[in-house]
This record gives C-alpha cells, sequence and structure tokens, in this order.
C-alpha cells in the first residue's frame, strides 16, 4: 500500500517486541511539526504493520487524509481539521487579515466536507473561525500564528479532556470486567489517549483486572487493526471476535460492559457511531448488559433532536468487497455491496454517556444539555 | 489453497459468464459415484475463485472433509454422513452382516463427531444404522447394497423435502420484498436446493421481484462467498453487506423479511445456526420485520429441552485471525481470537419455522411435536 498523500515520510516496520510505540509525552496521534511548518500524523491505514509518519503542508491534503482515513476517529480528525486551518493560513496569499478570514472560511468548507458524520470536524472548523474573527487580528502574519495557537490549544485540550473522560469512566468499571469494546476509540482515534478505549487503559493503569473482547469491526477492521494494536503496546489482555459475536458471549454471561465511542450525540441522547454500534447495544440491552457511549462534549449536538436527523456516510463496495481469507478472494467477481459507515443507536439502549464533566444518564433530552454545557 | 483430502479432482476455474453452473437436474452439492464407487462432492472451500469436485473412498476422508468444510450446512452434511457410511460398508473386511453392522457403528461415532452442533449428521448416521438393522440382511454384500440404497434415498429425499419447505416458505415472501440472508442456506447447503435461500430461489422463480441483503457471515464468509455466487448463477439481485449492518437498513424501513437456516431446533423452538443469527434475529424483531428459520424436521431435537442444552462448536482462532484487505495482513502478530461457530437464537425472536409439512408458528413447544411427526 503506497500513500500518495505524503510529502515527506518516516517509516519504521515494527517488529514485534522491538520499537514497541508509547503515547503520552512520546509521540501525538496527530501535531504540528514547528521546524518544518507541516503538520504530521501516523498513517493508520498502515498500522499494525507499519508505523509510519506523514507530512502535510496544505490542507487539501489534510481533508483528502480525512476522507481516506489516514486519520480517523472524531477527535482525531477534529484536531486535524484545526491544524489543516493553520495550514491554509500559511498557504493564503492575502494581505489583509480580512482576506485571510475569507480563504480560511474556503478552507472550513473544504475540511468539513472531508466526512459528513462525526460533528467533531464542523465543531473544530466553527470555534477555529470564531477564533479567527474576535479578537481582530492586526496583520495577517499575525492572524497566522493566532490560529495556529489556537489549533496547538485545541489539540492540546483535546489530550486532558480525554484523561478527564477517562478518569469518569473508569470508575464504572470493576476488577475482572470482561469488556467489548467497538470500532478503535484509542489514542489512534484522538491527540492522545482515546475516548472509550482511553477509559478501558485507565481502569487497566489502575490495577483492575480487565479482558477485552475486541469487535474486528468491519468493514475496515479498525479493532482488529488498531485496537487490538494498541492493547497489545499497552499489554491488556484482549481477543479478538467477530462483529457478530459479541451477543453469543452475552448470553452466556461473560461480559459485563460495552464501551464505545461516537461520532455524533444528539440532544435525545441518540448516538451515532461506528456501524455495528446499534446492534450491539441492543445485544446488551437484551442481556443486561450496561452499554457505555464515551465522547467528548464535542461531540454532543444539541441542533439535532434525534438520531434521524444524522447523516450517514456511505463509503466504497471495495471496503467490503476487497476481502480476504488466508490470502484467497473471497466475493465473486461483479458482485455489489453496501457500505452505510456509520448507525444509530436510539437512547433507550444507552446505559451512561461519558463526558469530560461527568457519566450523564437518562433521561438524555434534560441531563446532555446541562453537562454539554457546564464546561 | 490446496486440498490434502482428494483422491481425484475435477478441476474447472470459472470464468465470468462463462462456465455458469447449474444445479437441479446438473450437479448436486453431493453424490454418489456409481462407476468408480466413491462419493463426490463440490469442495466449497474453493468457490467462488474455483469450482472443484473431489472425490473420496473412505468414510474416514468423509469425516476430515465434513470437519475441514469442504462440505457444510446442515443437510449436505447430513447426506455425506450417509453415504460416508456407504463407503465405510465398502471399506470393511467383514465376513457376516453382524461383523459388518459393528464396522459401520464404529464409522457412525467417526462420522458423529465431525461436527458437534448440527443434528443432521447425528439424525443421518442414527436413521443409517436403524436401516441397516431391520430387516436383517442375508449376507454382508447384501447390507452393503442396502446402506449404499438407503444412503441414495436419505439424499433423494433431501432435495424433495427441500422443494417442499421452499414452496411452504415461498408464500410468506411479497412481491417487493428485501429480504436480509445469513451465512449460506443454498444448493450448497444441502444436496440441492437449499434451505432459506432455497425458498427466496423459489419465490423468484414464481416472479415475485426480490432484493437480497447478504450478510458476509464472518468468520469464513460463507454469505459473501457461496451465498453471493449461487444468487449470481440464480441472477437474483443482490448486494452484499458485513453482518453488523443489517440493523441499519432494517431501522431504516428498507428490509421486509429475514430468512436463515438452522443447525439444530430444539424443542421450545430454540434456533441453533451459524454465529450471528441471534444478533440479526435481535434487529428483526426490534423493528418489527418477521424472522423465520428454515429447516427440515431431521433439524428438529426435540430430546433438547432448550437451546443451553445444544453444544457450539469452538473453531480455530486462525478463521478469525487470517483475514486480509486490499491484500494487507490486519491483525497484528501475537494475537488471539474466539470462534464460536454458531449460537442460539431464544424462540421468542422467531416468527416462524418452515419445515416441508409446513409453517410452524408459535406455541412452537407445543406446534413443533405435531410438524415433527407428521410426516
Amino acid at each position: 500500500m503506497t500513500n500518495s498523500l505524503s510529502n515527506a515520510k518516516m517509516q519504521i516496520t515494527l517488529t514485534p517486541g522491538v520499537g514497541v510505540f508509547f503515547y503520552r509525552n512520546k509521540m501525538r496521534t496527530i501535531f504540528w511539526d514547528y521546524d518544518k511548518n507541516e503538520v504530521k500524523m501516523i498513517d493508520q491505514r498502515l498500522l499494525p504493520e507499519m508505523f509510519e509518519v506523514v507530512s502535510y503542508r496544505s490542507h487539501g491534503e489534510v481533508a483528502r487524509a480525512i476522507t481516506e482515513m489516514v486519520i480517523r476517529g472524531a477527535p482525531a480528525i477534529g484536531a486535524a481539521a484545526a491544524f489543516g486551518l493553520a495550514l491554509a493560513a500559511r498557504e493564503s496569499k492575502a494581505r489583509t487579515p480580512g482576506e485571510l478570514l475569507a480563504d480560511l472560511q474556503a478552507a472550513g468548507s473544504t475540511l468539513k466536507a472531508a466526512r459528513p458524520t462525526a460533528v467533531n470536524l464542523a465543531w473544530a472548523v466553527d470555534r477555529m473561525l470564531r477564533g479567527a474573527t474576535s479578537p481582530e487580528a492586526a496583520t495577517v502574519d499575525e492572524l497566522r500564528q493566532l490560529i495556529l495557537t489556537a489549533a496547538q490549544r485545541l489539540a492540546d485540550e483535546d489530550v486532558e479532556i480525554n484523561q478527564r473522560m477517562a478518569t469518569h469512566g473508569a470508575e464504572l468499571i470493576a476488577d475482572g470486567d470482561t469488556i467489548v469494546h467497538h470500532c478503535n476509540t484509542g489514542a489512534l482515534a484522538a491527540v492522545d489517549w482515546g475516548t472509550a478505549l482511553g477509559v478501558i487503559r485507565t481502569a487497566w493503569e489502575q490495577g483492575k483486572k480487565i479482558h477485552v473482547l475486541v469487535d474486528e469491526t468491519r468493514p475496515r477492521l479498525q479493532g482488529a487493526r488498531l485496537t487490538a494494536w494498541e492493547l497489545s503496546q499497552y499489554g491488556i489482555p484482549y481477543e479478538i471476535i467477530s462483529d457478530n459475536m459479541s451477543g453469543y458471549f452475552m448470553r452466556a454471561g461473560k461480559v459485563q460492559k460495552v464501551f464505545f465511542g461516537a461520532d455524533r450525540v444528539v440532544a435525545n441522547g441518540d448516538v451515532a457511531n461506528k456501524i455495528g454500534t446499534y446492534m450491539l447495544a441492543l445485544a446488551a440491552k437484551d442481556n443486561g448488559v450496561p452499554a457505555y457511549a464515551v465522547v467528548p462534549t464535542s461531540t454532543i449536538d444539541l441542533s439535532l433532536a434525534h438520531g434521524g436527523l444524522i447523516p450517514i456516510e456511505e463509503r466504497s463496495q471495495a471496503e467490503v468487497l476487497d476481502i480476504q481469507l488466508g490470502g484467497e478472494p473471497v466475493t465473486p467477481k461483479g458482485a455489489k455491496a453496501r457500505n452505510p459507515a456509520f448507525d444509530v443507536t436510539p437512547q433507550r439502549l444507552i446505559t451512561g454517556i461519558v463526558t469530560e464533566n461527568g457519566v450523564v444518564y437518562p433521561p438524555f433530552e434534560v441531563n446532555l444539555k446541562k453537562f454539554a454545557f457546564s464546561a
């Protein structure tokens, strides 16, 4: 797999037990290179086979990287959009702050369009653009600097927010729990630490013995690829299961909790998240297993009344069809597929929503408002 | 992929649009070769890339072929066990019918142990052994012939039974229905025609416009491999989805029916079937979509009171781990996995059970008994 987007590559091939990759004060999923004035991110499409950091110098490249899922995860693509705007400010030939602002608004539209479902993308762009207009910068260079500072602050806050979510969420986990986890919500899905997987990691670091059943998360297998890889880095015991198996283990009484992230939580508590979350939450409900979404408040979109209003991205058929078992192709030539990337889990299936401000419980219509604005 | 089991191969490479393979009076999934006195079956592990018929001359080879899933599907492995006993009768060096019967009983135990969950295997062996003792054969050769005749009858009956199931089941399908189908339950899963997919095929041949959403059915992807291939042969429109997507389409109101087969139906109507059926049936229930199991009465096991008593086969981790996307490996080195091959769907989620004797509706505890014995 080659990466057509990269300007520069730092390539490290991972050997088992060697070159172990640590987060927290080592390397973030996405960061600004202040020497080269470019944004760097881990190419998540290559893991776990290859650990590669790619660099981008234009907001258009960043938008494509988001669409092509070089970087994914709601918080991570929010930070990518923020740094993308910092690149746009450098790209701009504007001679006045007003002209630069117009260029930033155009770049913001491009970045927002990169993926439609996760609200963090729009949230980050809107926050950056608000910050760019008030207080007004005197010069173009001042505004460029202001934008970069704001992007860095957004990224730093993401890490801090994830840590706070993790602390709140870890209280829900008991010693000895087996947890089903969907998709990837770890350090790779955020600037660092992660949402649902961050909760699990913090509980583990508190000394709780945990076992994770990792939903492989078809079609792109972020669970089998990224979550399994992160868990192996952290030393947390896990087993990969196909997405259709979690119900079996719940019926067998082997699962105590279900944790997942979200790409958008709306006013009534409906949760848009990676495809498969709805069926997972349904199985949890049917077996009395608590199911928690873990999200920064930036993922909460109170402007939508219910989940039916959330746009759901449908991605290419190839993501479903281009699968091999034991090296052999699977699907017949000419086969067609559907590929909705997200689904909406109705709030009646959600036990609680973990945010950086605490755990929100039903009635979500009432309580989400309180938590979303108390930061 | 090489097939270590085969004695002889008839190999045909499928080219799109060429060498189209038709069932019904052309070739069965499994059949006896009366010229060579061996059993032949389509190697289902190689489809859709290669169409290959393998031949076996010993019951031990047939048992291994069942375990390794050269042949799979509850009715098909029942027929395989029957022909396996016909091979065992030829292998035996017995000098009296009594000695031969002892050899057949040993061979029956080997065949039954090949896969634990599908009851058809045990059903077929038991029926064959009962047939071998009454009426008593005068000579060893007479008993050999009697066993082969009984196996052929069992296979022929399977086709006829599937046709009857299909006729009953097709009445449940309306013109314009979109149907979610799990695993493979077509001609390949039986001697011919199939169970749930046979119902869909008959409805299609009745002129009903149908669209099938094909669950890919991880981990072995029988849906994406075999059902998609069969549907393309029959000209029935379909799209492949990953197993975690069916709930999305049901919530969107796009699905009118769910059909699947079963490996064992027990006295209270609980259904053991391919892993993922439980979560699919749960999503159907949550959305008011009728969910039907389609089974020959040989799949009904009234000796077990409820599904918790059904043995569930757990297969190798490699089936989950050895997956590639776009030619690239997915899971980290050293990753572990779980692989239960079946789950139990509680009867409360089942709308009806289609048998060759008609559609059984709740209360299943009462009605299954009537249908199972009215043949």
